[in-house]
């Protein structure tokens, strides 16, 4: 089952600066052959179901090692069976009605 | 991993009425033997990581199955290292400082 | 234009326990003469956008001035022109799906 | 109070096809004179709140004036105290915490 998420980690106890946590993320996630792309408020990630969820486990521990003593996470997660679809499409599929 | 979440499930493309796949996915978690809770925008859940992430795979493999071409999910996840804290002391908490 | 919300309001740089500034917000929206019905991982409120929005505003303003330098939300919010519901006509909906 | 926001809208009951009314809520956005950026599961936007809410609130009514009879909105909302930030400060603070 192909996925297309967001996810967006926010370690708690840390104090304010969350980036160093949120890199830690990111690299789990590529470090597990994920696409990503970070945004304002997340990082988009596609894959295969068990991948995606093994991956951001992995990013949870890691940010528990980092010194975090509690994380709240938003995810947003999309599946289809219509038809095949990646981020760029996504993206691509509102441009194109924004331009009519 | 101890997680306590917060899932909703929106099938899309099956008109208005939802409720018949929220209830399919309920099931779902509940016969995976986890805490739930349902309120009025998702359902709470609580367990041990894999167990719920695999329950939710279900969840959304019978929504698929039930007619929905595409499924977007909202997902809220904690976890915390410090202590052990269920759902209802989380409930509680808020509303112990509400009564001073 | 009458919405139902889930609110969850994550108060960062003040350490791990979150309930006073949650107890807050709640206080913000109940003052408002919104419905409110706090779970485990958030807060439904039910009430006028502009109302809803106003209240959230103060909740906000508030837990800032309870000390919080960064405040993150995950909201869910739904409108529907269909029919009227009730935040208890959805946990209901769903009930009775369960049932059969 | 300036926020940023990330705004994923999703109406329901018109289908599979939603980027027609994505797009118009990205257009409702930048009409309001807001900065966005869409990505591959929602829409970043930073302004004032009552200027955000306000574009928001004519978002949700033109994606029912397109057709929809119901829409479920996931939000995520930041605000901070102790300095300014941008929409690409963040992006970039992530950034430069990975080369390291």
């Amino acid at each position: 089952m192909k996925v297309i998420a967001d996810f967006c980690i926010v370690p708690i106890g840390v104090g304010v600066s969350l980036s160093p946590y949120v890199a830690g993320a990111v690299d789990a996630f590529e470090n597990a052959g994920l696409e990503c792309q970070t945004h304002s408020y997340g990082t988009n990630v596609s894959g295969e179901y068990d991948q995606v969820f093994a991956a951001f486990k992995d990013a949870l521990k890691k940010i528990h090692e980092m010194g975090a003593p509690r994380i709240t996470c938003t995810i947003k997660l999309g599946t289809r069976t219509d038809r095949e679809q990646t981020m760029q499409d996504k993206i691509d599929s509102v441009a194109e009605k924004r331009k009519r």
